[in-house]
C-alpha cells in the first residue's frame, strides 16, 4: 500500500471521527452520511482540488458543491482540520476544532446545512433542500468558462437524492452546454431516510441513466483512495469530450459496523455511545495499518495545489436610457411613436440588452420562451452570455445562483406562472444570498386566452413574503416590481441590476399606454401619483399596479364624469412599499381601494397591514383582487369581467367607498 | 392500403382541419402542435381506447392524459366530432362543432388548456403547465390497480416538455410501482417554442433515457396509423413486464407545408390565410386517396369499444376518535398519560391510520420522510394503499391528483418546506379541482437544528392565497390548518377527510402540551379562546397558531404576573379565518397582537386585512412573525430568540400594546 493511500485512509478516519463527535455535540445531524463520504472528501480537499484554505472563495479555485447538504459535517471536519478561513460576523479567521464542535449552535457559523452567508465562504450556495447542487455547479461551470478559468466543479449528490427531477434537468443542461468542467459524483450508499434506496437509484441504474443523458459514467469504490484519485484527476480524459459522472459505491456509516444498515439516518450517536463508536473507527484504522501513521507521511501526502489565476471582474458602464434603446429598434420606435404604447415585456428585452452591452458580467437564462419574454434581444446580441435553459425552470433558477457565485449577474426569465415551479429553488437562492434578477412575464389574468395554467396569480403572495425578510446585507431578501408601462419597466430593470439583493419584476404581456416621461425616477419602495382628486368634491384614493393602473385611470374618468367622484390614482409599483405616504393621501376616516389582477397577498395586503397597524389614524383599505379561478377568455376585458375586476366593477366599489 | 388505414388518415385530416379552424376562431392557440398529434389522437380515441363518448369520465374507461396541454384543440376536435358529453354549467349535453368554435371564449367550457371542472369531464386533471401529465397518469394507474380495473392510461408528452425533471420523477415512480397500465407517448416533433428541441430531447435520446429508467421503449412513425395502432394494442406484450414508452416521430404542422419549421408555435392561422391552409390539408387528403372516402367505411372503421366494468366505490365508516387511537398505540398512550404531551405530527400519523381503517378510498403518499411525518403508521397498516414517492415532491403531488381522479382520497405528506417544491403542481391540482389532503410537517422555525433549508416559513403565504379563492364547488380552493396540539391536529385531519375541497395541515415537529379535551370540535374558519383576560385591568388580545399558541400562553402568564396585564389568548388554527369575532374580542381602539413563526402572509395578514377593511370599528393589528432568515440552533428557544419571537419579546410587545 502506498504511503499516500495510507495517509488518505488515516485522514478519512480522523475526519470521520470529528464528524461523529460534532454531530453528537450538536445533538442532531447525519454522521452516517458523513462517514460514507470520508474518503471522497479527503481525496478531494487534501489532494485533488486546487485551492487555498486561507482563501476558500478564491475565484480561481476548484469548487466543491455538496448537493446532499446534510452530509456537511465531514466537510466541516476537513475545514476545521485545515484551518480554513471562516468569516463569522464578517471577521475572517481560521476555523478551529472548537468551531466544529459548535455545529448547529445558534451562535455558530457552522450551520446544519451548507450556507455561505453565515460565514462559511468555502461554499458557493446554500444547499439542504435536495436536488439543487448540480444545477448550482452548472452555473459555476458556465461562469468559469466565460472567465476562461480552467477550474473544476465537483458536485456530490446522494443516490436517493437523484430521484429529484431537477438532477436530470441539470444533467441535460450540462450536456447541452458542454460544461465538461463539472464532475458529478453520486454517493451510492444505498440507504435513504425511511427505506433502502429504490432500484432505479442504485449505482448500476444511475450509471445507465447518466449515459443516456449524454454523460460518460464510471463506477468506483468510493472508499478506495487510489480509485477516487485516479478518476478525479483524469476526469477530462475519462469523460472523452463529455462531462464525467462518477457513481461511487459507498457504505453509510463506513467504519462503524454498529451504525450500518437502516435506522441510522439523521441520528447522532448518543453521548453514552460516543466512545464505543469512535473505538470502532480506531479499530478500523488498526486493521488498515494507519493507526499510528508518521505525521511526516501525512504532511507529505497532503500538499494542496494553489488556485488558478482568475481575471479581474470587468468594469461596467452606465446603460443607455429608454429613449435611446427604443431608437435602436426601428420597429419598436415606430410603434411607440405612432401609438404611444409598448408592452412592459418588450421593455424588459430592451433593458436586458442595454445592460448586457454596459456590463460584461450580465448573463441571461430563459426557459424556451425567450421570444415571449423578449430575453431573445439579449440572446441574439450576446450569445456567449445567454444560457438557454429549455423547459426546466428549477434548474434554471439554481444554475443562476451558481452563475452569481461565479461572479456573474444573472437575469432569469420565463412566464411568471412558471417561476412558481421554482419556489423552493428561489428560496434556497435567497437563503444563500444569491443576487438573482427574476423576470416573470405574462402576469395576471390579462394574459386571457391561454387560461389559468399560464397566468401568474399566486406568484405575488409567495414573492411578497420575502420582501419583509431581511437578508444578510440588511436589504429586503426580495424586491417585487410590477411596472405599469414600458418606461417604468425599463427603468426598474436597470434599477434591479444596480441593486445588491435579489429582485423580481413582473411584466405584462399586452401593449400598454406609456404613462411616464423620459428620465422619471422609480425608487424601490416608491409610488407615483398619476392623478390627483380635485378638492371640494367626493373623493377616493385608488392604488394599483401593472395593468390595473390603466383600469383605475379609466375608472377615475368614469367616476368623475358619471358619479361626480374625484379619484386619486396611485401606481404602487413596488413591494415592499413605503405605505405611509399613500395612507396619508387618503387620510383617516376614508377608504383606499386597491386593485390588482392576482390572488390575495400583494398590494392589498401590503397596505392593509400598514393600515391595520396604524389603527385609527389610517384609512380603511378595501382590496380588490382575484377571488375565483379564472378561465380562458378571448380578450383581457372578458377575463377581467369574469374575475369581477372590470372598470365598471371598480367604479361601483369606488362609488360606495368615496366620501 | 387497408380501409381502416384510409379511414384513420381521413379522420386525422378532418380533425386537423377542425383544430386549425378552432384556433383561428379563437385568435390564439397551437394548431401546429395539434396537427402533429392528429393520427395519434385519431387512433387512440376512435379505435384503441375503450370508452363511451356519452360517459367520458366512466371509471372503467381507458384514459387519455394530455400532458402537453396546449395541443388540446385536436382532442376538442375529436370530441366535437364524436359528440362527447360536456357539462357546461353542470348540464350534460353532447359537444357540438359550435362548441369547438367557441374555443377560449369566456362563456365556453372549451378552455385554452385541458380543465375538467369547466365542464369537460373527458379530462381527469388540468394540464398546461408542462411536465405534470405523466405523474397524473401514474396516479390514475395506481387507482385502477387498487380497484382491479384493467384499463390503460395513455399519456401524451411533448419532446421539449420532457426536459422537465418531473417527467423523470414520474418515469421512476411508474417503474418502481410497476404501473404497466400507463403508456407514455412522446410526441417527437422536434420543434419547441423558441428553438429546435435540444439534442438530449430528440427521439433517440428519449428512447435511451426511457430504457435507462427501466421502461421498454419503442420508436414509431407517429403519422403511420398501422404502426400506432399495433404499438398501442400490444403495449403490454411489447413492454414485456415493464411500462411501455412510445417515441413517436411526428411533424409539427403535419399536412401543411406552409406551417412547417420554426416560427409557428402558438400562432393561429390568420383568417385571411385559413382557406389556403385548409386547402393544403385537402390536398394531402387527395394525395393519400382519402379525399372522398365512403362514409360507411369511416363508420365501419370507428366502432369504439365500451368501458370496462368498474366496482362501486366502497363505503366509509366513521373513524375512531383520538382517545381510542392513542389507546391502540401503547407507547403513545404511555407518553400522553405521563406527560400530557404529544407532537401534532404524531397525531397526523394516528389520524391517517384511523382514516385508512374507516375509508378504503384513503391512500397515502410520502417522500422518503414517512418516519418523520408519521405517514409510516399508514404505510405499515395499509401497504397496498401506500405509495412511497421517494425524494420527488413534484411527482408526488401530481400523482395524488391522479389518484383523486381515480376515485381515491389522497393524503400527501412531507416536510412543509419541501411542499414548496411543488407549488406549481399544487396550483394545477387546485385548478383541476383535485381534492388533495396535504400534510406539511416540521413547520416553522422551531424545527431549529436543521436550519432554514428545512423550515417551512414561506409556505403559509403561498397556501393562504388559495384560501381566498373559490373553487368550482364554491369552497375555498384550499383550507390551511395549523393545529396547536395533538388533539386538535387529530380532529382537523379527520375534518380534512370529510371536506370536499383541498386542505393543507401544518404539523409541528416537537412534543406540545395537549390543550383540548376529547370531543372538542374544530370547525374550519373557527378559533378557540384558550384564556380570557380578566375584567378591570389592562388588557390585550393575542392570536396565534401552532407552536406559538404555547408561547402566547406563557407570555400571558408573564404579563399577568410581572406587568399586571391580562391577556386573552386565541388559537386561530384556520385559514380562511372568520376574523370578525376575534376582532370583536378586542374591540375598537385596542390592539390585537398576532404571533406566528413563519414569514409574513399568514394569520397576521388575515386579521390585518379584515381589520383594515372594517376601519374605525376594528382594533389595530400588530403582527409578529419572522423577519430575518433563520439559522440552525440547538433548541427551538434559541431560534425563536434569533428571529425575535421569544416569550420575552412577545411580552414586551404586548405590554406596549395593552390598554
Amino acid at each position: 500500500m502506498s504511503t499516500t493511500r495510507l495517509a488518505v485512509q488515516a485522514k478519512a478516519i480522523e475526519l470521520g471521527k470529528l464528524a461523529v463527535r460534532a454531530t453528537t455535540a450538536a445533538g442532531s445531524g447525519h454522521p452516517t452520511t458523513a462517514l460514507s463520504l470520508a474518503h471522497l472528501v479527503t481525496v478531494l480537499m487534501y489532494r485533488v482540488m486546487r485551492w487555498d484554505p486561507t482563501q476558500p472563495a478564491a475565484p480561481g479555485s476548484d469548487r466543491l458543491v455538496l448537493s446532499e447538504g446534510h452530509a456537511v459535517p465531514i466537510i466541516y471536519a476537513a475545514c476545521a482540520d485545515l484551518g480554513v478561513t471562516i468569516t463569522p460576523g464578517g471577521l475572517a479567521r481560521p476555523m478551529t476544532l472548537d468551531d466544529l464542535m459548535s455545529l448547529r449552535d445558534i451562535h455558530s457559523p457552522i450551520d446544519g446545512h451548507p450556507n455561505p452567508v453565515l460565514g462559511f465562504p468555502f461554499f458557493d450556495a446554500a444547499t439542504g433542500s435536495l436536488g439543487q447542487g448540480l444545477s448550482v455547479s452548472a452555473g459555476l461551470g458556465g461562469a468559469a468558462r466565460l472567465d476562461g478559468i480552467d477550474k473544476a466543479i465537483y458536485c456530490i449528490i446522494g443516490d436517493g437524492e437523484s430521484r429529484e427531477g431537477q438532477i436530470w434537468e441539470a444533467m441535460d443542461f450540462i450536456a447541452d452546454h458542454a460544461l465538461t468542467n463539472v464532475v458529478a459524483i453520486f454517493n451510492c450508499n444505498t440507504l435513504g431516510q425511511s427505506d433502502f434506496v429504490a432500484a432505479p437509484e442504485d449505482w448500476q441504474h444511475l450509471k445507465r441513466k447518466a449515459e443516456a443523458f449524454s454523460w460518460t459514467a464510471v463506477a468506483i469504490d468510493g472508499h478506495d483512495p487510489d480509485a477516487i484519485e485516479d478518476t478525479l484527476r483524469r476526469h477530462k480524459e475519462l469523460g472523452a469530450g463529455k462531462p464525467l459522472c462518477i457513481c461511487a459505491r459507498t457504505v453509510k456509516g463506513w467504519g462503524v459496523p454498529s451504525l450500518g444498515g437502516m435506522g441510522h439516518h439523521g441520528t447522532p450517536v448518543p453521548k453514552t455511545e460516543l466512545e464505543a463508536v469512535l473505538a470502532q473507527l480506531d479499530l478500523r484504522a488498526q486493521e488498515l495499518g494507519v493507526a499510528h501513521l508518521d505525521p511526516a507521511v501525512m504532511k507529505d501526502a497532503f500538499r494542496i495545489a494553489p488556485p488558478l489565476s482568475a481575471p479581474e471582474p470587468p468594469r461596467a458602464r452606465e446603460p443607455i436610457g429608454f429613449a435611446e434603446a427604443v431608437r435602436n429598434e426601428p420597429k419598436v420606435a415606430e410603434a411607440v411613436a405612432k401609438n404611444k404604447v409598448l408592452s412592459p415585456r418588450r421593455a424588459y428585452g430592451l433593458a436586458l440588452k442595454a445592460l448586457g452591452a454596459a456590463n460584461p458580467a450580465v448573463v441571461a437564462l430563459d426557459a424556451d420562451v425567450k421570444n415571449s419574454t423578449y430575453a431573445l434581444d439579449f440572446a441574439l446580441a450576446f450569445p456567449d452570455r445567454y444560457f438557454e435553459a429549455r423547459i426546466a425552470e428549477q434548474n434554471m433558477v439554481s444554475a443562476a445562483a451558481g452563475l452569481w457565485a461565479g461572479r456573474k449577474l444573472p437575469f432569469v426569465s420565463t412566464f411568471g406562472r412558471f417561476l412558481e415551479r421554482a419556489c423552493d429553488q428561489i428560496e434556497m437562492a435567497l437563503i444563500g444570498g444569491a443576487n438573482l434578477k427574476l423576470d416573470g412575464s405574462h402576469v395576471g389574468v390579462t394574459l386571457a386566452s391561454d387560461g389559468p395554467s399560464q397566468m401568474a396569480l399566486a406568484d405575488v403572495a409567495f414573492m411578497r413574503t420575502f420582501t419583509h425578510v431581511r437578508d444578510h446585507r440588511g436589504n429586503p431578501a426580495l424586491t417585487v416590481l410590477t411596472p405599469s408601462d414600458a418606461r417604468s419597466a425599463y427603468a426598474l430593470v436597470l434599477a434591479m441590476a444596480a441593486f445588491s439583493s435579489a429582485c423580481y419584476v413582473r411584466t405584462v404581456r399586452g401593449d400598454l399606454p406609456i404613462l411616464y416621461d423620459e428620465g422619471e425616477q422609480f425608487p424601490f419602495g416608491g409610488h407615483k401619483v398619476l392623478r390627483r382628486a380635485a378638492a371640494g368634491t367626493q373623493r377616493i384614493v385608488m392604488a394599483a399596479c401593472g395593468y390595473m393602473v390603466h383600469s383605475c385611470l379609466k375608472a377615475a374618468d368614469a367616476l368623475s364624469k358619471q358619479h361626480r367622484v374625484e379619484a386619486t390614482v396611485v401606481d404602487a409599483y413596488s413591494l415592499p412599499l413605503d405605505s405611509a405616504p399613500i395612507l396619508a393621501l387618503a387620510g383617516p376616516g376614508t377608504t383606499i381601494v386597491t386593485v390588482e389582477d392576482n390572488y390575495v397577498g400583494g398590494l392589498g395586503s401590503e397596505l392593509a397591514e400598514a393600515a391595520a397597524s396604524a389603527g385609527d389614524e389610517a384609512p380603511r383599505v378595501q382590496a380588490l383582487c382575484v377571488h375565483n379561478i379564472p378561465k380562458s377568455g378571448r380578450t383581457p376585458e372578458d377575463v377581467l369581467s369574469y374575475v369581477h375586476l372590470s372598470v365598471e366593477e371598480i367604479v361601483a366599489v369606488a362609488v360606495k367607498a368615496a366620501r
